[in-house]
């Protein structure tokens, strides 16, 4: 229900390699690699970029999940409400929330390799169009297993951001769309 | 995709049991009984009294199904464009809905058998606090396999109402909801 994590910016992908194998001589267990299609949305008539929201549709292994992220909350990771609902497909949600006046605002893709180390998930992605960053992640919302987690891994050394991934590649493209602390939004 | 149904008012439940003899006797074949509780919400920002559309939440045996419906369309019976999309869990998606504006608006229940006879799905419903009613729907979203499946049932005789079940119990309740023509929503 909240999320609380640490994105660690990584300047150069060849490093995501020594990272796992950092996490894997701690006894991290991978659980998974996957492929996610992320389709973000702006709302009707509510500034997502004003109020820090995110709508999200998510496409992994043929199965869809429909995201809604809350504003972004103090503290030194990053925290925020989210709530899942897995839909039947993405194809028909996205219909449904079009026909809504939900707009989509960009994809965000990247292949992840995560691993269960202790009460953390620490995922290692690609992004396309962005490069390559590790998200440490609590599994109990508790901001200090993240820090302990991010010290263990040597990754206090490098930059971290409390950005979102749509945030950054929309910065990166440079365009039209308004970024203001939280998700991005078309400019007005 | 779209919704083509002929909605006939009965008098008197009782006459559901003759109907569905009938229904029967015309070669009908039950393809279930269910008990469909629907939940309606409100646009956060677009007046569905006004634009003439829905979103409903349907909990049915387990699952839920989220619909999206479009404005009514001309002709002799009701149509218009239905969208719907499963998903995971209903409680899940009304939070989520919540988050994003939407306003929980009536709930609609409702005690349904359904036939399938020929091209057409005849459904005896009654429904809580409104009273019995027969729907006939093309599955080929044909107005004139409705007619023609209206007539041979016997059912011309009765009254029909192109409302949805939402604006018949609004109407009823006689609350401050506004009503027009199409579903129905809160009065400014």
């Amino acid at each position: 229900m909240r999320e609380v994590e640490a994105k660690i910016v990584l300047s150069d992908c060849t490093l995501l390699e020594a990272v796992e194998d950092r996490v894997k001589r701690l006894g991290g267990v991978l659980r998974g690699e996957v492929y996610e299609k992320d389709l973000y949305f702006q709302h009707p008539c509510r500034d997502f970029a004003e109020t820090d929201e995110a709508l999200r549709l998510r496409e992994e292994g043929g199965r869809c999940t429909l995201t809604y992220k809350g504003p972004k909350e103090g503290g030194r990771v990053k925290s925020r409400l989210e709530l899942n609902v897995e839909v039947g497909d993405c194809d028909a949600a996205k219909g449904l929330l079009e026909r809504l006046g939900f707009k989509p605002v960009a994809v965000v893709a990247k292949k992840r390799r995560y691993y269960l180390l202790g009460d953390v998930e620490v995922a290692l992605d690609n992004v396309e169009g962005l490069g390559c960053f590790v998200e440490v992640e609590s599994k109990r919302g508790r901001e200090e297993d993240v820090l302990e987690a991010v010290r263990m891994l040597g990754l206090d050394r490098f930059p971290s951001t409390t950005k979102s991934y749509l945030e950054l590649l929309l910065e990166k493209m440079g365009s039209g769309f308004r970024v203001r602390g939280g998700e991005a939004s078309k400019g007005g």
